[in-house]
């Protein structure tokens, strides 16, 4: 932790879904020692208990009690739940919110999201800054947060017209001290974006485990699976709960591009059937290209070996 | 290299495909002492000299030449090229197959190379032990060879009522020198559960990559991609022509298994359009339970990041 002499640039900052989100994101701006007191908002005592614990916060307090009132001084509040807890969320906060108070958002997906926060927020509504931290391993909870979680990872932030700039630029400053790169999308080419690199492979995955686990055989097969197999479905082991509220929240560009999927499937299978080589290879080859391309590009990996 | 008093085992293995497979298998096989000369057949002169400079072989002939006369006086001859490649390889090297040769192979599919040895080999065909090792990276070559890749892997051989047993036991002592597990599969059931836990999730990881990066706006998509995308994708930059040739020669298991993920995944699709959040989860936490338990059982992972 770096010794600094000037004063927190975060004299409060409420975090509700004290998971490996909103944890790491605690635990990286302690390192940075840019915020004072983190308060910690949840649905259990225990994981509350954990994070304090381990220092991800100062103060726990369940979502069953006042939890509202601590966001009345608090320089911002992040909310890290699983996104079909916000509408509840931004309902409870919204009467008691400071006039210098941001609210801000870790969630998968943004019209939802944004929707929700205009309905409750109302003339407040330009204090909230959707974001979405582009980070994460399959491990859930505060006994699973680490502050490097962000270190060069992108987080997006979706403004609207309405959005206040200040409150943006605080936003940024935060996932900044994170050490992430913060860079902005509107909010449906984020949707649409992350339904295709993000949300349907989750699908896929999830779908491919829970088909073969459904087997009266699965054993045999688990058994001789390898290496391939373990990074193909590693993000089938992600929360079931996180994965369900995305799939909802985000279904039309998420449809859309399952249905793409299963036409680009359907044409694969095709060439399978008609043992077509060249038509296999030169699909493949397009996919080898580009998925090398690519990784040539990504950065050193996240530490999701925990 | 540990210095063993005791002669070779093998004094001399013919190693035809000089990739990632057979030249991991010689080295290990140098690096355990039981070896003393490996001859490399390969289709270019380039690799084979690769694998020369990198002490892989000691010797390389490329196809083109008359590399079947190495086989008379080998102990083993290893094929590991793509699977399309054995029936010619098979027909080249069954006339001059010494008395005492134990022919093998690493191809990913058993029935098809099986009747294509069976084909080839006539008389000699108990010489033959179909075999796969359990290994691999998404890298190519020679140059992506590596000793300990089949450290605590499973080699899977599929020996027949006709072939030999002291064949496969020399074949067993082979992998087993190089680290590995031997297990036996009947090859219809190889076939059967390689075309779930492996050819399968390279169809559809390749079909994925494949479909992304034939969108004109493709740059947008992979600019956001992170690490869920980089694990789920890394086998979509395997082989294009090792995938092409698996995919054909194992495509009744495999049409068997991208029609029952399609059904998965049509039922995936029908509750996020119904925005079924239970059943959603319900899924969602079937692969979730399945995917932690299996990867807690999952042992250390290969060097895969090379």
């Amino acid at each position: 932790m770096a010794a600094r002499t000037a004063a927190p640039a975060l004299a409060r900052l409420v975090v509700v879904g004290v998971g490996l989100i909103g944890g790491s994101c605690a635990l990286a701006l302690r390192e940075a020692g840019v915020v004072r007191e983190v308060i910690g908002v949840g649905r259990t005592r225990e994981n509350l208990d954990t994070a304090c614990a381990r220092g991800i916060i100062d103060r726990g307090v369940v979502l069953a009690d006042d939890w509202p009132r601590e966001c009345a001084t608090a320089d911002v509040v992040l909310i890290a739940t699983p996104v079909a807890q916000f509408t509840a969320l931004f309902a409870a906060v919204a009467p008691t919110l400071g006039p210098d108070t941001v609210v801000t958002d870790a969630g998968s997906t943004k019209l939802g999201v944004i929707a929700a926060a205009r309905a409750a927020l109302g003339a407040r509504f330009g204090a909230f800054v959707p974001g979405h931290p582009i980070a994460g391993t399959e491990h859930t909870g505060a006994a699973a947060a680490f502050p490097t979680l962000f270190a060069d990872r992108n987080v997006i932030v979706t403004p609207l017209p309405e959005t206040d700039r200040g409150a943006v630029e605080r936003v940024r400053a935060l996932w900044q001290a994170c050490g992430a790169k913060v860079r902005e999308l509107s909010p449906e080419r984020h949707d649409a974006i992350f339904a295709a690199v993000s949300h349907l492979p989750h699908v896929l995955a999830f779908a491919l485990v829970a088909e073969l686990a459904a087997r009266p055989d699965a054993a045999a097969y688990f058994d001789f699976a390898a290496s391939g197999f373990r990074d193909f479905t590693r993000i089938a082991g992600s929360s079931p709960e996180m994965w369900r509220d995305i799939a909802v929240a985000n279904r039309e560009p998420l449809l859309a591009e399952i249905d793409a999927y299963m036409r680009a499937l359907a044409a694969a299978r095709a060439r399978v059937a008609a043992a077509d080589g060249a038509g296999l290879a030169a699909m493949f080859e397009r996919a080898s290209v580009a998925r090398r391309r690519w990784g040539a590009r990504f950065a050193a990996p996240v530490d999701d070996s925990r």
